[in-house]
Order: C-alpha cells, then sequence, then structure tokens
C-alpha cells in the first residue's frame, strides 16, 4: 500500500476564509475528508501536514524520507520563492505532485514563475478542492507506473 | 449530457514519434481511446480535433460556440505565442482546460509561459497521456459546480 | 478609380459575439456594410476577406500585387507576432492602413506592440466600428495625396 | 452644439519648419482653417491652444472642465513621457482623442509607448494633418454615441 | 541516393518582387533550377515545397518522416516565432540546415534570433541564393560523414 | 476601544544594536513605551509580537483574526521577498500600516519594492522610531473614518 | 518657530474633483485648513503653494533657500519623473518629507519609483489627507531633532 | 560674427550654491563672465539664457531660429527625459554642443543617458565650469569647419 | 582563544544523502568532525548550529553577539534570498565567512547571487567538505589579522 | 586571381585537442590542407594566420588593406565581445565570411550574438571543419559577383 | 613642465583610411602634429603611444605612473568592454581625460556606455581631430587647477 | 611531485600600488614567496607566469597542456569578459581554480559575474594575498582527491 504525504503551506489552513473571491470557500478540513475518501478509493494511505513554516515543511519533507512513496504539495506562496524548500525535495528522490487551488498562471506576474516545478513530477492549478483530487489520482498513478 | 471538445494543437498527431524520451511512447489514438472510455465513466460525449493549422484550430474553436458545452485542450507550441488562440476562447466564454503532457514549468524557458493560460479554468502539466485523463475529470466536475 | 482591399485576421468573422464588452456589438457585417456605403461616397471600390489563418492573408496579400491599390487591415491579435505578415506586406508595397476596434494602447501589455506598424503608413486603435471608416477616409486621403 | 478643444503641444507651433522629412511641409495654422472647416461641416464649435509648456497644457485642461465636450490633443514628446499631463485627463473625465502627424509606432523605439492612452478613448497615428480630420470626426462620432 | 527536402517559409514564393534591395532579384523558380543542377552533381534527389501557411509546413515536414534523408529549410519570418516549426523537426529527427537570404544577424533586433536554430545542423545567412547551394553541400556532407 | 496589534520582523528586536548609523539608536523597549503612551492618548489597545520567523508572524496574524481591528507592522526584510506573509493579510481583512525605520526609497534598490504594499491601507518610511507612531495615529485615524 | 513650506505639483489644485475613487473627496483647501489648524498646534508657521508647472515648483523652491526651515511636498505625478525637481531640493538642503494621497505603491507599476526619494527624509503614502498631517508632524518631529 | 546662444537648464541658477561637492563653487555669473571673455577672443557673439522651465527653454530655441548659428547647451536634468526639448534642436538645425559640469557617465545610472545627444555635434562633461570654454571653442571650430 | 560559530542553513542535515552527484557523499558530521580537528590544529573553539529554519538561525546569529569572533556559514538555498538572514548579519559585525559546497557560479542562474555576499567578508565555493576547512582557515587568519 | 586571407582567433591552434565533443577531432592543420585543396580548385590564393591575440587580429587585418581581396575568419571566442575586431573590419572594406565549428545559436546564450556579423556579408556555423570549405565557397562566389 | 601621454587605442592608426563617413578624413598623425603645437603653446610636454593590443595599452599605462602628470585616452573600441584598461587607470591615479572622435551617445547603443568614464576627470565626444585638442587643454587645465 | 601553474591577468603586477584600499598592500613577489613556502610544505612544484595580455595567458595555458597538473588562476579583470580566455581552459581538461584578492560579490555589479566559473573547479574571493594560498590548498587536496 502506496504511504503518500499531502503538504500544506502558508495560510492554506485559512482555506475558506481567506479571499473566498479567489479560492472558493472550502475549507482544508473538507479537502482533506475528500482526499480521504478518494485515498481509500485508490487504495493508498494519506498523512497530512500544514504549516505556515518553511522550515517545519522542510523537517516534514526530510521525515518523509524512507517513509512515503509519494507527496502531494501545494507549497502556496512559497512556491514563487522558496528555494529552500524546493532543494529539499531535490534530496530526497521521493516523486511529488504540486497542486493549487487557484490558476495561478492568469493571477500576478510573480504567481506565474514556480520554483518548486523543477523537482516536481507535475503542476495542477486551478481547480479549487478539486485539485488535489486530481493530484492525488495523478500521483497514485505514476507511482503505480513506476512500479509497473 | 455535456457535450466536450478535445482539441489537439501542432504535432500531437506525431506522438509516440516525436521525442518520446519528452513526451513518452504513447501514440494520440491510444490517448483518445482511453479518453472516450472515461467519458463514458463520467456520461459526457466526447469528439476529437488534431490540426498543425493555428486557423484550423481557430475555426473549430468558433464551430463549437453553442454545440459544446466545455474544451480540453493541448495547445502543443501554440501555447506559448498564439494569442490569436487565446483570442478564439476569449469570444466563446466556453470553459477550457489546458493540458500537457511534459511538465512545461521545468523545461527551456520559452515553455514556462502559456498565453493561453488567461482563458482557461486551469492547467495540468507533466503527467503524460494521463493529463488528458484528469483534465477530462477536471472540465467535467467544473461544469457540474457550475450546473449545480 | 482606386481599388481598396479590406483585410480582417483572425476572430474577427466573430465580432458581436466575441468579448462585446471590450469590442462592442456591431458584427463584421454591418462594418463591410458601412464601409461599402462610404467606398461609395469616396469613389473607391472595396474588396472583403477574412480569415482565421495567417497563411491566407498572406496568399491574400500576395494576390493583391498589382491589381489593388491600398489596404486597409485589422490584424487581430496577428498584429503582435505575425512576423510573417509583416514581410508580406514589406514585399508588395500597397499603402496600408492598420485599424484596430479597441485602444490597444490601453490595454495588456502585449498588445502595446504592432509588429505590423513599420510597414504601414499609419494606425487607428480604439473607435470600435468606427476605426475601418476612419481607416478608409485615411487611406484613400494618402492615395490621393501620392497621386497629386 | 458640441465644444470642442483642441490642444497643441510643444514644438508643433514650429510644424512645417522642424524636420519636415518627417513631418510634411503643412503648418499648424493649415491644420486649424482644416479643422475649423470640417468642425463647421459637422456642426460642432472648436478652441485651439498650442504650449510648449507641460504646465499650460495642463492648466488649459482644467478651465475645459464643465466648459468643453470634447479634446482632441497631439501632445507631442509629451506623449511618452509627462505622467502630469495624463493625469490631467484622468481628473476631468472629459472624452479625449490622441493623434499624431507621424507614424509613432515605426519611429525611435521611445516613441512607441504612449502615456496618455490610458486615458484616451483612441488614437491615430501617421497621417500627416489629416490626423487631426480624423480624430475630429473620431470625436465627434464618440460623442454622439455617447448622447445617442 | 539520399533524398532532400527543400522547404521556403512565408513569402519566398515573392522573392524577386519582395524588398529586392535586402534580398536581390533572383526568383525562387531560378533558386530552384540552381539547386536541381547542384543536386544532380552531388548525386541526390531533391523535392521542392513552399508554403505561407505554418500548419501546412508542418504537415510536409512529417510526411518527410521515413521517406527523407535530409531537410534544407528557409523558414522566412517564421525563423523568429515559430516554436510549433521548432517542434515538427523535434519530433523526427532528421538532419536539418537552415539557410537565410539575407545575413539576418545585422538586420532588426528581432531577426537575430532562430527558434529553428537549437533543432538543426547548422545555419548559413548572408549569401542570397547561393545560401540554398551552400546549405546543400553542407546537408549532403553532413549525411555523408554519418553514413561514413 | 480598538484593538490594534503591533507586528515587529525579523532583526528589529536588535534596534539600537544593528547598523545605528542606518535606523538609529533607539531601541524597540522605548518603541514600544512610545507608542503605548500613544495608544493610551489615542483611547486605543495596543499588542506586541516580534519574531525572526516568518512562520511566527503568519500563525500571530491569523490569530489576530476576529480579535484585532488594525495591524501596525514593520516587516523588516521580508518586506522584499515574503508573498506568504502578504497572502496572510490578504486573507483577514484587517486593516494594516507598514511601517519603516529608515527611508527604504533611498537604500539598496532591491529595498525599494514592497511585496506587502499591495496589501496595506498605506506606507511611512525614514522616520526611525517616530515612523511607528505616525502608523499608529495613520490606522486610527483610517478606523475612525471606516467607522464614521 | 519653524517655517514650512507645504508644495503641491500638478492636478493637486483639482483634488476632490479628479478621480475621487482613487484620491477621495477632500478639496485642496480642505488639506490646507486642517495643516494650518495642526500647525498652530505645534508652533510652527506654514505657507503653501501649487502649480501644474515643474519649473514654477522650481523656482519656489529655490526661494526657499535661507528663508524655509522645511518642505513639505506633494510632487504629484513629477514623483516619478521630475530629475530637475530632485536636483532642485539636491541644491537646496532644507529637510524635505514626501507625501501621496494614494498608496503608490499598490497602484501602476510606473508609480512605485520616486525620483524625489533619494532627496527626502521619508515618504507617506496612503492615508488621503491625513497623509500631509502625518507629513507635518514628521517634518516638524526632524526638525526638533535636529535642533535638539 | 557668429552669433552663439548658450542655454543653462533647471537649478543652474543656483550653481555655487548647489552640491558643491558635485558641482564646484563657481556661480553661474562667473562662468558667463569667462564665455564672454573667450568669446571675444574667438570674435563671436554671445547671449545667455536660464530657466528651471522647459517651455521657456523650448520657445527660446525657437525664437533662436534665423537669427543664431550655434547653440551651447547644459540642459541640466532635462538631459536625461525631455524629448521635448530635444525635439526643439530636431526642428531648427542649429549646430548644437552639450555641455555637463560633472562627469555625468560616473554618477547615477539615470545621468548616464542623455535624450539630447543625438540631436547634438557632441559632448562635454566633467570638466567644472572649463566644460563651458571647452564647449564655446568647440562649437565655433564646428562651425568654421561648415563655413570653410 | 578565538570562539567560532560555524552555521549550516537548511537542506544541509541531508549531506550525503541529498543530490550526492552535485554535493558528494560526505555527512554534515564527518565535515564536523574535520572542522574539530582543523580547529585544534587553529588553537580555535568552534560551536556547530544547523537549521532548516530561516528565523531559528537569525535567533542563532543574534546568540552570537558578544560571545563569538567570527561565524563561517553556509546558508544553503538562503543564500540566494534570505535578506533577513543577511540583516542579521548587518547588524551585529562578526567576521563572517560564506562557503558553499559547490561551485554556484555554474549551477542554475539563481544561484549565481548571494544576498549574503555583501556582509561577509569572503566566499569560497566548489570544494565540497574542503569549501568548509578552507573557510575556517580564512576566517581564523582574518581574525588574527585584524588583532595584529 | 582572388587573394584570401583565412584567420583564425583564439584557441583554433587546439582544435582537436579542446573539448573534441563540440568541435570534432579534426586539426586547424587538416583544415588548411583542405582550404588549400579547394583554394587550387577555385583558382584563388590563399594565406592563414592564427592568434590568441586580439591585436595581433586587428594588425593582421589591416596588413591586408590593399593586399587581400576577401577574408574568412572564425573568430572564436571574439566573435562574442571584441568590437575592436569588428572595428578593424569597418575600416577597411574587405568582404569578410564569418565561420564557426559548431552552431552558436544552439550553445550558451552568449555565443546566440555574434558583433562581428554587423560587418560580415554572411555567417555559416555548425558544419565543424566543412564550415571552411563552405566559408571560402560562398566568399569566392560573393567577389566574383561583385567583379562581375 | 607637466607631461603628458597621448593613448590612442584599435584601429586609430587606420584614421583616415577606416570609415571616413563617421571619423572624418584626418590622420593620426595629422592629430598628433596638432597636438604637439598646442602642446607647446601650453608649454607641456606631450608623448605618444598607439596599439591595437590592450595589454600593450595597459603595459605603457603602467609604465606612466611616476614619470607621467596626465593622460589623454582614446580608448577606441576598448571603451565599451576593457574593464582590464579601466582596472589599469584605478591601479595609477594619474588624472585622465576620454576623448572620442565621434559622439558616442548618437551612434549604435553599445558604444553608449564607457567603462572607462568611472576612472576618468572627464569626457570629450563627437567633434572629430578637435576632440583631441580640447581634451588637452581640459587636461591641462585640470592639472594646473590641481596644481594650484 | 604535482606540478601547479599560477597564472596572474591584467594589472596584478602592479599589487600594493593599485587602490591598496582595495587589494591591500601585499606585492604580487610577497605572494609567489608565501605561495613558494607553502607548495614546498605540500610537497608540490609552482611556476608563475603575469601578463597583461589576454592572448598571452591563453598561450600560457595552452602550453600547459601535458606539462601540468593544476592551474591557479587569479584572473583579474578577464573574469567578467574573457570568453577567449575560458575556452582556453574549455580545452586543456586541467583542473583550475579561480581566485580574487578582494570579494567581488559585493563590489560593482559588473564584477559580481565570472565567466571563467563554469570552467573551474571552485572560486575563492575576498582574502587578500590569503586567497592564493587557500587556492593552493584547494587545488592541492582536488588533485589528491583525484589521484585518490
Amino acid at each position: 500500500m502506496k504511504r503518500i504525504l499531502v503538504l500544506n503551506g502558508p495560510n492554506l489552513n485559512f482555506l475558506g476564509i481567506r479571499e473566498p473571491g479567489v479560492y472558493g470557500t472550502v475549507t482544508l478540513d473538507v479537502i482533506e475528508q475528500n482526499i480521504r475518501r478518494l485515498a481509500e478509493e485508490l487504495s493508498v494511505s494519506v498523512e497530512f501536514f500544514q504549516s505556515n513554516h518553511e522550515g517545519a515543511l522542510i523537517d516534514r519533507i526530510q521525515q518523509a524520507y524512507g517513509t512515503t512513496d509519494g507527496i502531494l504539495i501545494n507549497p502556496g506562496a512559497f512556491t514563487h520563492y522558496s528555494y529552500a524548500l524546493r532543494d529539499a525535495f531535490g534530496g530526497i528522490h521521493i516523486p511529488t505532485v504540486e497542486v493549487h487551488l487557484s490558476n495561478i498562471h492568469k493571477r500576478e506576474a510573480f504567481r506565474h514563475v514556480s520554483v518548486i516545478a523543477p523537482v516536481a513530477v507535475g503542476q495542477i492549478a486551478g481547480f479549487g478542492a478539486m485539485s488535489y483530487e486530481l493530484g492525488l489520482r495523478a500521483l497514485v498513478n505514476y507511482l503505480q507506473d513506476q512500479a509497473g
């Protein structure tokens, strides 16, 4: 049974409160429940971690080394400048899928660039809470392909 | 029953032949079969169109006006410069999802920019043939949310 | 009697449908009727051609060689990147006037640049359907000045 | 009867003297006579003001507030850097049309940018003295559309 | 006997008419005759295709797959922006030589960049009709080296 | 009674020690005492928080949600790159005033840009410890205007 | 008793009329009355000068030499390009505080840069008419610190 | 006898007062006396004009048309942005020499660019008051060469 | 006896695991042992601190104030964007040497810039674990020179 | 009989030794022999000069003045920055052809720019030793066309 | 008696031959004779050195150390990229005046930048051979001011 | 016994004379003596070469081919633009260490870039004469690792 770690970066714990016009009204709890349901359907285990601290996310990624098969991450604003987060992925070689609630490619210019992308399998952006579910499917599919 | 148009831009008819190291060995036919199977599962109808001609793609998008509920597009290299294609979407207001086989955000710099993104619901990149299936799920989900 | 060719680029056949907030609700047919009426008033003949295909526009410009005295063009989105279209004008030396429905200089940054401008007599932008009428007047006036 | 103010920026009083290769040999007086004739034809009143002083142009624009229905302006070189002139228009909400004798989009790079464009209805460039007549037609037409 | 495809992009059918000051007065027909003569001398077969349509060029390149040993291309203005054309070459792995009539590196800045170069063996620019002959020699030589 | 949160970013706890030539010799304690005195005068309550940790500042901003009426922040170096901090403000809609001890607009180029500014009411920079007092006055005044 | 000169740049005499959505409905007269009241409270004398002419502002700054202790300036649009205004301050060494009604750092990109900032003590932006009062306090405080 | 106009731009009337560390302690009066003495030696007549108003300088340049043989100008800060001043020279075709007290090419980056240079015979920068004398010699020499 | 603090930034605790192709297989423990051995040889005391948290590194630098004579730091990815870390050094005036395992100047473009360099004595990059030893020698030598 | 000078810039004497993966294993001697053979065939005389010294190449180009009919040059790395070399060609007006062993347009970005191109007839790049032979043919052909 | 070294960079020995349209027909010999005559008039000794070799110019500048009072240099194309030449001046602290025959500020963009300017007293450009005479006067005047 | 070549670029022979504020007062002779002493300690042989001529440095690097095991270079100002020097290293595959007396990363922007870095093992900057000793240790260590 594949073990998936779902990471959420800064301010995502405020989902549903923060800028509902941009991000929708679904909370992170609801997203986690949806993901758990889909994980069960796909026969994978999931674990969740959210932090507003870049360092805490890096610590958590390092703990994943050897105990996790894939990572689903919404890096929040760290997407655009946290080279430290990027290097954390560079070191552990765990397949990672990057998701975003909003379509970052149609917002402010600084949000068009992802410094995480070079270490991710792929990116899904713009589908609200659904982005996570698509990301989980993509990740599990990728792990099966690799295994196969 | 929602009607979905699946558009493929230049060189995608050569999939499986063209740069398999980057794009994998699956052909466009196989992708279409997978999409048909998933469409049936999701109870939507799908139609396919591929062209190496920017103008032909625009003509096809215009024909979709009033007869199509959603568009799934892999614009190929047009992603990065075809403002004409972008404006075609600007005119018809049909929800559109943008997919890419490779993770364009980790390739050459010119591939990091999508001029189509500002008129798309969202973007999925990097999962090979699977990008299309995720895109179809995302699009159908989006149409249901709107309807709902 | 001066022969004028009126060219319309991609998506302009969807005028009145496409983004009425930006381009107004007048259709291309109405514009053509207005232009015909004004052409009669100015004693010039007019011919119309619209295409979503860059190549078809270039073909049409080449056909104009030797049979046309002036060209009025709204290049649509090709304005901003079609160096091939620009070179077509470079080759035939027929006085050309560039028109735009919207004031491209106050929209997205990429629309501020016209690669067609260096081969045009002048540019008129921002007056909706009226831009064409002004353009025809400008062109006929220019041809008369040259003749004079 | 609509009241139109025709503004001319720096060095335009030297028209016919200044760089005839670029701007033609017509003087500002001749342009004003042509405009008066056309104004009569279009049943609008016109008033003229030229200055080499940015501040004098701003003062004149402010005086127009409440006494003028439309402004036709050739901002000369102020086109490219006078944000103060632009803000003057921003404050009075009088429809404004921007005209240029030469096709600024095919000259030196610094002339491709108009800081006035964002507060203008539209722009006409490249038709010499004729640019003013086209501009007056465009402006009167715009005012009639608004009134209508 | 090596089979060579000679491709010509937009406006090259107007050679001898278009900007003779820049491109000379030789027509495309004359160039083709010269190339045929040289091909005979070098014991290779040649086929010609010209189009103003980006899509038609891509279609033709795809047809070359499996039936052609080398491609000689003058991409015209597509040189500078047609990533779709570039990707067409990326997919078929047929050795390609890029030629230009004028020395693009001493003309307008936008002509200094070739988006085709990364998929070409080499580039020859500035020798008018002679560029094609040099290109054919270079291509045949390259194919012989590979064979050898 | 309005509740104000005063946030200080990295290295501001070393004020008076750190680069006195640039930031003066006043310590953060003295600033807090001055602010308390002025808060009393303005009849608002104040609370202080300083951290060198971006995540801790975001956590504190989130806690402010529903319990605070306005935020006065000196983001220190986070001003120039912490999009995560900016997004924290984006989520809570509490009026925020940005203050700086030094005039950041006359120092190194990277300090001229504030990524926080787009989510702040206004910015005060260059008056040393006095910047905080001016900021508090500005914030209280803003809250009263809103209330009024 | 410290003598303060309050300078207002182009279009600020139209305050309350000009773009009330951006700048509020308070007129320059009201601001001057408020400033006079505060000046009395702070025991300083104030003098006012507004002009739409860059040269007139420079002339006034030069007159201030030897007769004024501090300058409070809202340079309006000159903030962003008038190096001549900046040099006027460079020559007289009178402490100067720069104020703006709107938060220029969250508006159009060209408004993010102040060429005046390098010769000012500090900058206050975004608090409407209140910006002037904060600026006066800041300036008087600065002059007292220097004196002290 | 050649007639020379010596123009001084903004803030140069404050020479000797303004930033003596950068510009030296010589006043504009002293420079004018030196220039008069040298003019006598070189048998040319000189006239002086200084203004802080861009428009006044343009007016004066226009008056020079037909009555002046050469212009010596220190445009002050207008050097770097006054395209209106540049166009004034463009219109009158009077040989113009540009002088600067300081070596503008080793100061702030914005001072490295002269928008006046393209319409000037040459530029002299960095020799304090001596720059004017060198400029006068250069201008007189140039006029003699032309005459010769 | 000089007291040296050796700081390691994010992901350096994963050395030997993380990208051995780029950084080698030596672990941070081995580096620390080597440094301890060299410290003994050079008669200085060393203390070590590693964190993935920018804030924790800043806290540790502040603690060093008054108790440490020199700092040896490998800032990891913080090298390229942590202005907060840079300002921490700006405040304490302890001589600091910056080391990197890889030659950052030959890797991705973003790694060529060090925002820490302006507050460091010098930089050593590219010698793997040896970079630390060279850095310690450089730092001790610098402290002796200062003392001398 | 036309006299051709073949110039080789820095490091080309190390051909065959230097980066054979990029430049092939052919030595400069072999290239010279090939060129001599082809020169005989084309009935032109050739002379060779190689130097690692920019100045020596310029000296040699100056000696060519009046004694040479055409120059074939591989400027090596000087291609990208030696404006002095470019100016040497600017002064002598001898037709010059620029050749490169590798396709510089697909290598590092700095190699895409040739500062020599503006003074060369044309450029040939990417065909290894064959580039020289093509270059000689191009040059001789050009000289014959000019003579003809 | 002050000793002046007159340095000329690459291609200046070809003056009068090289691009007379840009640089005039006067040779370097004539310039040297003029300079000798003026030197006598100004009672200074002059020595001349020209080289196409950057290194030879640096060697000559180093020899000037302790034996020369001022340097007059026309660095030719080295002006725009030879940081080594600039550093040579940085080391010897001999007052240096930079001259150019043409007005480099109105030619190609790369010629607008002088990397020598930061180590020169001033710059004179655009007066042909006269630039040297003006430069000598400027230099002698500067040395006298320093002495005085 | 490993053979090391120590290369010094332009102006380094003037060390101790040239800008002592930036580079210190130690001469190149003293540095060479220190290096000889350390070389003896490390049991390697050293040879020295300094030149102000780019070509001479390249010649010397080529001579090193087959007779030298490692190169220690301070390229001086060539660091920032000599692609020819860089290519010299590219051809010989001798491990090279780049050293700088000053911390180039905190000086003028042009000194932040090293075009030599991509062909060097590593870089040491900022430790004055000590940089060479550290560089020698680093180089010898690298050669031993390779040998080992």
